[in-house]
């Protein structure tokens, strides 16, 4: 069974009409690149939170619809950008927006999307209107601040695990709390609870992270939907490689060191010999278990949310879903 | 004598603390370039209207200094982008962000500081937050369209004088109508006179434009602080360009044509001959006669405007020492 089935329509004809108003805007060289974007598709899990958590406060999801496509936009500027920084080929299976156009339509429509965002919070009740501008655009900086950090990391020798924690908080996390919290004060929930919500969010953000960067090494292309290994080709500090690091004894580290430094060895014989190491250490368990630890901080954080007991035990499933990715 | 010398004051201070607060922030990578280009300077000329016109209508400046500071953020974020478009070396006399760090840095920078905008838009008075968000985002994204449409005449085959007004409109012009418009916000103007202020500083901006296209060619170094010629050279398609290109004959066309196809000849033989065909046709004075229409429209504007005659005239004031610019 699906579920929040009626939100994510709502989300998707929003999205929809969004889509149509962007495809006919002019100058098209700016506004063609943030129709494709959106047109991309993913599973809308942000403004999906947004509509979720202004139910689960008893508010009138209709009333969220702005807020979440604002956060909608946010994610999709950032990826745009993201992409830049990172020179990603490839985004949900099609061309990244730079690599269709070029990286200067792919700067001015990612600045385009993010005003957009703002413009389309600008629709929300006056009510609300400063709360979600603060907390938005104090999100907006966090992410900023991790995609910095996760570019710090490439030059930076020691990284610690904590770094790394700190980084996809940042980076990703916030970004999903904000979501919710977003939704909660658009149902006029009191601060408290916009808060316990928000740490929810963003500790279900760095468990779904987490079981990311294992994903990326364990699973399966069909399932994955990117390319399998991919942050070991690229020298990614994820937890797994950094956990490792950590682990290893000198042998290990030194033969990790090498295979990083190697530019000539073939991408497979890397993801294989870098997976074996990090077998013998063990690291994904740790890293499963560190998600887990998250997950359950997470579900502490709701079990204190003051809602309806139904509505509580259909958002953790909703999460258990989402993090279930076949372990 | 200093016009609205207390209003300046006011601002800097301001932007003195923000540059501290940047400075401040972690992590630098980021933090850093956003607090250098707040301190390359600048006339602060949009932040200025936006005390002005709070002045103008009875308001209290203090309450739109947030105003201000946004609009400035706003200004510097556009700076900071429009350079890596445009691939400048140089900023009010120094490094541009991404030759001083890189293209990179340049951009999540960039979008750090747009952030920050609307961060410092979220401090103003609730009452007005729905009006200034709608107004500032919506010129948000004129800006970003007027910057595509400059972009797209680079490889525009036809481009007409009137092209070139709308995309100087969006590009400049309405952040200087938004600036005076969220004064008069803050200092609760009725949508009229709102309006009124708005169209005024458009013009203003239009007749601003124009000539600065004419002190590209004509001024002295030392009064216009960039390279004299940079656009001929360029090959920009500024007003001058391409009103010559509507007057001239076939043999100047052609002579016109040639020279910007030239990719071997000396930037000073080429610019000597550009404005020697631009003097022919006498279109530094259809620029200045142009820009004094706009001013003429602006001060038609600002008659209408409801406020005391006093101020009336001193804005009248500064705007002429704005636009008088030696000719």
């Amino acid at each position: 069974m699906q579920l929040y089935s009626n939100f994510l329509q709502e989300i998707n004809e929003a999205l929809q009409q969004q889509e149509v108003a962007l495809q006919n805007s002019r100058p098209a060289e700016m506004y063609n690149p943030m129709s494709y974007i959106v047109s991309l598709g993913g599973k809308r899990i942000r403004p999906l939170l947004t509509l979720i958590a202004c139910d689960l406060f008893n508010g009138i999801p209709k009333n969220a619809i702005s807020a979440a496509m604002a956060v909608e936009f946010f994610h999709n500027f950032s990826l745009v950008h993201d992409d830049i920084l990172d020179n990603a080929p490839l985004r949900r299976g099609n061309k990244t927006v730079h690599e269709k156009w070029s990286a200067n339509i792919a700067l001015l429509s990612g600045d385009g999307m993010l005003v957009k965002a703002y413009e389309t919070l600008s629709r929300c009740n006056t009510e609300h209107l400063k709360e979600l501008l603060e907390i938005f655009s104090a999100t907006g900086l966090l992410v900023c601040e991790g995609q910095q950090l996760d570019m710090n990391f490439e030059t930076q020798n020691s990284v610690s695990v904590n770094d790394y924690i700190e980084m996809i908080t940042r980076k990703t996390a916030v970004l999903l709390g904000c979501s919710l919290q977003m939704g909660a004060i658009c149902a006029n929930a009191p601060k408290a609870e916009q808060l316990n919500i928000h740490e929810f969010g963003k500790n279900i953000g760095i468990a779904f992270q987490l079981l990311d960067d294992v994903l990326d090494v364990y699973a399966t292309k069909s399932e994955f939907g990117k390319q399998v290994g991919g942050d070991i080709i690229a020298n990614k500090k994820t937890f797994l490689l950094l956990k490792a690091f950590e682990l290893s004894n000198d042998t290990q580290k030194l033969t990790l060191t090498l295979l990083i430094e190697d530019k000539t060895i073939p991408d497979t014989t890397k993801i294989s010999k870098v997976s074996k190491i990090f077998d013998e250490l063990g690291v994904k368990e740790i890293a499963i278990k560190k998600a887990n630890v998250y997950t359950e901080r997470a579900f502490e954080n709701l079990t204190s949310v003051i809602a309806s007991e139904d509505k509580k035990n259909e958002l953790r499933q909703f999460c258990l879903r989402l993090l279930n990715r076949n372990f």
